[in-house]
């Protein structure tokens, strides 16, 4: 059984983010941030949350030196400075998924010591992850609060949520926080431990918090037909949802084409890859909360994340748009 | 109201371990780990609760380079290991403290960017030694789970703990793993936030889930009747809780001596220093549970750690040990 707790007294939820695993790390080298990418991606979640003036956050040191973002505090002094209300949820990357892949966490048995152990080394790498994302977003001056999953208590039943606690997040929106979720291992009832994916955290907190929308961060421009790596994929600029949860391509029309869209999962993906993705997404649009797919670091991104495609999107607008079909 | 669950299926838990912040960091030096220290601790809480194989645990690059461990865990295969039950706190040391005192967390006042800055760089100095234990205790084979104190939504009113779950701690217990819990940022529901000091952490733990013993793991012997840096400061051995919970010290007899108790609180630390300590030890033996305030890194705290001391101090012990005197 899900606890979902009280939420009449939360502020409405402007955006949930997902930092895509692939947009945020190197994935081909192990637990490798890519730095480029994760400033800018922070640069942009400021210009669309940050209302007011700004104030570096990360006061530790990094590569042994004190950052010096702290000599700033005295002079921004005392004063407003205000959000609007969003949830970051990152995945993992190149953070994780060899630990997880190597001792089989996603598949349960605790009571084996190489899946034991190999839970502790997942949360150890995943949540050192969050870390770097949290500094990162709070150097930016995002008043970033990292969250994890297992902490606050969420598990699962063959592999499906099962137990859920939000209040943690709900109180860390309320008091001006943006919360910062991510793929975790997790205790499940019935196989002892598994993988909770980014994108099912998304999901669940997209049904009870009901943000305006939700966007994912991602290493290409949206959703292609087939591998976008192929030279002849197309950008599906836009998916409709049905009222049972089935989806299809509006723009382009895939059938003047004669195409059909082909899908695949990457290998080295535990959680699954653009599949569990678009079910995950056209699952949220069905909640009449529309999805936006775009690449991270790029005018289009910060276009979603801000917002403004809201009221229409513009033909020079890279990206795919997820949103449930109103009859 | 604190609201406590049922902990009717957990196994009793033999120990709770703070490991001090003097005794894992270089107090003098901004964020920076007694590495020398840190690694023996681990070593001796190996030693006191882990049953069975050891298996390294921390599978994710260290200096940027990949740990060696990750290289044992085929050999190890598939297998029991079993752990005795304890909980892990530790204090902030010289991380946390310099943001929480810059910014006055403490005192509370979110709506100040100053404050909401520095409660953000509190959490992210005091999580990033938290993975650093939760590390090296990983590297020494014990299956140890970060938890925050914020994440699993302890929070505070005016400055005591107001709302507390520890099922994501029993939860972790009831899998076989080491929670590592730490002093945190928290919300606070009079004056927005404030800091909860891993000794505030323990006593709550130890009313909860009643330990069998508490070590407190210091940089020096133990608690001295004057600041330990004066020449002629006397150890104070054993401590006699009464049950309203005053205390006075057993051996040595200082009445004989004439000497009286001097208390001082270090002017650094925003959490109260040893007075904060003794009273927090003392609200813990008054429940029945020993407790023992030890040096780090010595054979003295190994000793308290495996509870051989429970059946009867050694005259060659250093260290105080705090307990409950039954009439």
């Amino acid at each position: 059984m899900v606890e979902d707790q009280q939420i009449a007294n939360t502020k409405p939820l402007s955006c949930i983010v997902k930092l895509g695993g692939a947009a945020v790390t190197c994935k081909n080298e192990l637990e490798k941030i890519n730095d480029e990418n994760l400033e800018m991606v922070s640069i942009h979640l400021r210009q669309a949350m940050v209302l007011g003036k700004v104030v570096g956050m990360d006061w530790s040191k990094r590569h042994g030196q004190l950052n010096s973002s702290i000599n700033d505090v005295d002079d921004n002094g005392d004063g407003p400075m205000d959000c609007r209300n969003f949830i970051v949820v990152h995945g993992a990357g190149s953070f994780g998924h060899f630990q997880a892949s190597k001792s089989g966490v996603h598949k349960g048995g605790l009571d084996q010591s190489l899946v034991k152990a190999g839970f502790v080394a997942t949360r150890i790498s995943v949540t050192s992850l969050n870390l770097e994302i949290v500094r990162a977003l709070a150097r930016e001056g995002i008043p970033s609060i990292g969250i994890s999953p297992f902490s606050c208590g969420w598990s699962t039943s063959e592999r499906h949520i099962a137990s859920v606690d939000v209040s943690a997040v709900i109180k860390a929106i309320d008091a001006g926080f943006i919360p910062v979720l991510h793929g975790d291992a997790v205790l499940d009832q019935s196989q002892g431990c598994t993988i909770l994916s980014g994108d099912v955290i998304i999901r669940h907190l997209a049904e009870v918090l009901r943000p305006e929308y939700v966007v994912f961060l991602t290493d290409v421009f949206g959703v292609y037909d087939r591998p976008p790596s192929q030279p002849n994929a197309i950008l599906l600029r836009e998916i409709a949802v049905d009222e049972d949860g089935s989806w299809r391509v509006v723009e382009p029309n895939l059938q003047d084409m004669n195409r059909q869209v082909e899908m695949t999962v990457a290998a080295h993906d535990t959680t699954g890859g653009m599949k569990t993705k678009i079910s995950e997404a056209a699952a949220i649009a069905k909640l009449g909360v529309d999805v936006y797919i775009v690449k991270a670091a790029t005018d289009h991104s910060l276009k979603a994340l801000t917002g403004e495609i809201r009221g229409g999107i513009p033909d020079d607008w890279l990206g795919t748009a997820i949103r449930f079909l109103r009859k």
